[in-house]
Parts: structure tokens; sequence; C-alpha cells
């Protein structure tokens, strides 16, 4: 079922899908003596003389930019920053639905890195977290590093780490399903862009152990003199067994494999030269490197994707509202590893017995929010 | 009584003023499907192939921007974008309470008058409007210019244009009152910052044959040579009389003073030089040029000030939302003296029958935002 014409429906209706409301009265001029001049002077004054007090006073405690440049939206590319829009707006919808927090939408009219990074660094006073959206690698990966330096308020790019966090998550449950330890196996990550270098660092992070990175053209090496410095930089850290040539070769032995690539990269005879019940994590959206019936057939233990219409969906709803609540609750500067980390396993632990076909939550199960916040505000205490 | 303690708590049981809120369903699957993947990439696809869909299918069509880089906040000066947060967000809530408008606050970390026109060109796309705000002069008049003529978009700085529109509208009343007509008047007025010279320049494009305008030094004329460009624009159409000297020399003859400079610079004796019947507009905020009791004991025939415990207070609030309903609703793409004249005249036509008491409406009147916004869609499409 195509949702195109009832989603355009739904946009016109409501001309997008947010609208920004007050919070105080306003019917009386001693309601405009408060909120607005004279009375207003008051808050000001004090944010003038201790700057802190804007947590107190302003809506910078719960709000939150959703920003993008429009350069690789959704499976559209690069669309631009007015076509954006509509992913933008869903996104501060999601925040709100799932987390309560007040997100806003800025589509940026340039698509130069240095220009990025100076235009949100600049209107940076009114948020209390930043959100990079659908911004194309390996610019996103300069783009969030520098904000995260220069901001001291979080700055979370979740095309790179809320897809990260997830897919721990997910492997996390995988491994106990298969009976393995995850530390131990060897994982093959399919797609060297946003996504899957966020993974192939997360995984890294965690410990494990034997991770190989494949692109288009074969496994990311540093034998090969095409990669620029995102891949070159994942090729130092990963594929201790110096695997060679194409992702058939790679899967040899693999415990896992992690797609966030595209179609029918993944062949029946791949998932037949890996270990003893393998894991399968399709990505790909809408249409997975595999569809699960096949990769159940070919011998996968466990198959994940993206959609929503089989079991196992990973899903960054999952993880993003839950992160911004507990970063924001905790006054949390920035995002670490191992608050993703945290984050994952809070997330996994929700299925306490996982099975082939339930390895994560469901999108709506209501716990998710507070169990990955408390986690990020926890471990944001205990690293500071 | 001071609103300090009142206004204080206010902000901080909030968390500051406003809120973002979705307007679509997210409780099932579909609803997901529909306001986010995979239906969203229908509104996306639409905007790429057609960019005047985004006023469409997203929020630009009844989105604001309130900007400012915080230089020249209320009568606080130069308190940064922090603490100039409440006031922005304030400005939001009238836009909301007062037109309907749903206005997000961007407070920048930036004065530099480059960077800070490049950074609201960057983030224009999601806005239907650019409100500046509290920006000092004579910058914002540079950034106001730049935009307007970079951006498709409307871009209105409110403590210029807002000041100038209802100024106008009170004298047009004022001037029926004592039985005058405004452009023949002679009209003085006090200041040469953001609200002073947008209201001469407003005056002038209404017809007022003369005007004199003076700062702090005295009257501004060409044979000064301490101005800057500003007031070297203004001397070159003002002062046909080639006035000398100071405030009180200026005054002699004159019908009106126009005040938005500070208190105190209004003194009885240059009230007593003025021409029969006077009109003493005393502006600046919160206290006046000369007190509305002192104004009139000294001969004013007609007393306004920007305070609401006086008859005839001057606010914008009268003005800007109006404006700004009657753009984003004619989709106008640029808000022209032509427009502000027409704000100007239908504001005063709400008091058929203007006093001395009364030459404008009351800020809580109902039909203000509709015959605004009327007058100023209707300018506009006259003038397309």
């Amino acid at each position: 079922m195509s949702y195109d014409d009832t989603s355009l429906a739904l946009h016109e209706k409501h001309h997008g899908k947010l609208r920004v409301e007050t919070t105080v009265p306003l019917e009386t001029k001693d309601d405009l003596a408060r909120a607005y001049t004279p009375g207003v002077a008051a808050p000001c004054r004090m944010i003038a003389s201790n700057p802190a007090d804007v947590w107190k006073y302003t809506i910078k405690s719960h709000t939150v930019a959703v920003i993008t440049d429009g350069s690789a939206v959704l499976g559209l590319g690069n669309i631009g920053a007015l076509a954006s829009l509509p992913v933008m707006e869903g996104k501060c919808a999601l925040f709100k639905r799932f987390a309560g927090i007040d997100a806003f939408p800025i589509a940026l009219e340039t698509q130069n890195v240095d220009e990025i990074v100076r235009t949100v660094a600049a209107i940076a006073p009114v948020f209390g977290g930043i959100n990079l959206e659908d911004i194309s690698a390996p610019r996103c990966i300069e783009i969030e590093q520098r904000l995260a330096t220069m901001l001291a308020i979080p700055v979370f790019h979740d095309d790179q780490h809320g897809t990260a966090t997830v897919v721990l998550a997910g492997l996390l449950n995988a491994a106990k399903v298969v009976g393995k330890e995850l530390s131990k196996m060897k994982i093959v990550v399919s797609g060297a862009g946003a996504a899957g270098s966020a993974i192939v660092r997360l995984l890294h992070s965690y410990g494990v152990g034997d991770i190989i990175v494949t692109d288009s053209k074969g496994v990311v090496t540093m034998h090969r003199d095409d990669l620029g410095w995102l891949k070159n930089l994942l090729a130092s850290f990963t594929n201790k067994s110096d695997a060679c040539c194409m992702l058939f070769d790679a899967l040899k032995g693999a415990d896992a494999f992690v797609g966030v690539s595209k179609p029918g990269v993944l062949k029946p005879e791949m998932i037949a030269v890996m270990a003893e019940k393998p894991i399968v994590f399709a990505l790909a959206n809408p249409d997975p490197e595999m569809m699960p019936e096949e990769a159940k057939k070919a011998g996968a233990a466990v198959v994940a994707t993206g959609r929503s219409d089989y079991p196992n969906q990973l899903n960054n709803v999952l993880v993003f509202p839950g992160i911004f609540r507990g970063a924001l609750d905790g006054r949390i500067r920035r995002i670490t590893p191992g608050m993703m980390v945290a984050a994952a396993e809070a997330l996994a632990r929700l299925v306490p017995s996982p099975t082939a076909e339930n390895i994560i939550p469901p999108v709506f199960e209501p716990r998710v929010v507070s169990v990955v916040s408390a986690a990020v505000k926890d471990a944001g205490q205990r690293s500071q």
C-alpha cells in the first residue's frame, strides 16, 4: 500500500505538521506587562548577569533544533532545503510525540561545510540541543564534530548515532538468541556512509574485535588507494584478518551482516558461507538488502529490517527521543559513545527473553523513552 | 507597580513562554507512515519538482522568525543573544495571540552585519517572513535592506516600521482632532535611531512636506560634519527651512513633536513656541520625553505615549501582527511604504470620530488585526 495520496492530503490539510503555541496567558494588560514589556526586562536582566539562568527562564531547556542542508534526504538524495522540510517537520513531530521535546525544523540554504557550521553555531542560543539530519557523508561527520567541539549543548547526528545505537541494541539481543558473545563475533557492515561508519565506530567502541566494512567496490582496506579520509579512518581499525575483495569474501565465517547500503546487495550464497546461525540486519529503506523471507530461507537465524511490516524493526525513533530527553534533563554538554552504549543496553534489556522474532521493543512501547533517557542521564553523570 | 517578581515567577514556572505542538495524529503505525517515512517522501517530491508547493505542504505559510542579535534590547542595551530571549519569546507569543501566526525566536551569537545577513538568509527556507527585532541602529537598516533584497519573503524590522506605522496612524487622527492637514504640517522628530529614521522616512513617503529631525546634538542638518550615513541620508530630504541649532529652535512653529529619544528632552517652554494646538507624541519607553499631565499643562492639544496607563497608547502590537498576517495571506514578497501607509490609514479609521483622548484603538480591540491585514493584502495586490 502506498501512503502517497493520504500523506499529501494530510500535509495539505494542516499546512505542515507543527504549530507554535504560547504557554502563558495574554488576555489582559497585566498579562502583557508580565509576558512582555515592562516585566520581561526582569528575566533579561537575570540572564545578562548569570547566563546559566537561560535554562530557567526561557524555552532553551526543552527545545531542540532539527537541522539539515537537504543534501541526503531519505532515499531521495540531494533535494535541497525546501523539499526536505516535510521530513524535518516529521522529525520534530516525533520528538514531541515520543519525548515531549519542543523541536523546530531548520533547513539551510547552503551546503558549504564552513557556512553550515557557522550558521548552526550562530543560531544555537535558543536551543538546548542540535539534531543534525539527512546531511550527506562524509561532510556530516566533519560538521557534527566541529559543532560538538564549539558548542556547550549536545550535537547529535541521528543518521549516524541513532542508527548505530539501535543496531547495537539489536545485536546485543540477537547475540543472545544465537548463543554467541557479541565482543567475539565477526561482523560485516555493508555501507560506509553516515550510518555504516557510525555503526562501525560504535561497535568498535563497544569492543567488537573483528569488524569488516564494505562499500560498493568491496572491502574497505588499507590496500585500496581510492578511499577518502573517512574510509581510510575506518580501514585503520577494522579488517583484522586482512580480508580482501568483495562482500562475498568478507562474509566467509562472519557471524553477522549489517546492511545500511542498498536493495539486493545480499545474496543467498553469501549467507551460505557465513558462520553457524548467521544474523542478518538488512536495514536499507524502504527496500532491504534482502527480503526477510528470503534471508530465512537462505539460513539466517535472526533477521531484522527497518520496516514496520516485519518483526524486529530497528527504527531510530527508539533512540533519539530518549537520548535528547536524557541529555536535556541531565544538562549534558556532549553525547559520548559511552552514553550510546548505555542507551543500547537499556533498550535491549526491555526484551528480557529475546527470540528470533523479538529482539527489539516495538516503536510504541511506552517504556522506551524513559529507560533510554535514564541510561543517558546516568552515563552522563558518571562521566562528569 | 513593578512586574519584576511576577514576571520572573511566570517565566520560571513555564520555562519560557512557547511550545511546539504537532498538528497531525501520531498514534498508530499508519499515522507514522503518513507523517513520516515512507509517506513523507510524497510532499518532498512535490516540492522538489515545484518549489512553490512548500507553501502548501509545510509550515512556511504560517511561520515567522523573530530574529535579534541582542544588540539593542528594550531599554537594556547590548545584553547579547541569551539575555534577549525572553523578549523574543514574548514577541512570538504576541504574534500568536493577535494574529494566529506561528513565530519562533532566533537569537544570534554574532553581531557582525555580514554574518547576520548570511545567517538569516541561510535559515530562511522554513519561514514565510522575517521579523527583525532589537538590533542597534544604523546596523539594523543595512541588515534589513540587504535581506529584503536577497529574500523572496517579507523582512520587517518592527522597531523601525512597526513604530513608524503606528505613529502615522496616530498622527492621522491627531491631525483631525486639531483640524489640520497632515501633509501641510511641520513635524519635528526627536531621535534619529531605528524608530526615528523610519518615522521620518514614512512621513516623507506619505507626503509630509516639512520634517525636522533632531538628535542629542540638535538638528540633523547637512551643515554638520559629525553625521554617519543614516543621518546624512535623513538630512538630505528634511529640514526644508534650514533650521539650525537645538530642539527648541526646531520646534518654533511646529505642529507636532514626535519623540523616540529619551525621558526629559521635551520642556514646557518648547511646547510654548510650537504652532497652535500642538500635538505631542512622547514615545520614549517606559519614561516618555515628558509626562502627559505636564504636556497638557504646557498647552499640548493631543498627547500620546507608549504607555498602557495613559490614553492614546501607540503600541507596535497594533501593527506588526496585522502586517505579517496580510503579507502571509497575500503571499507578499516585500513590505513597502505604500503598504505601511495603507495599514496606518486602516488603523486610524477604526476610530471614526477621534478626540484628544482617543486617537488610536486599544491594543485588545478585536478588529485591529483584520483591518490592518486586509489593508496590507489589498495594497500588495494593487502593487503587483
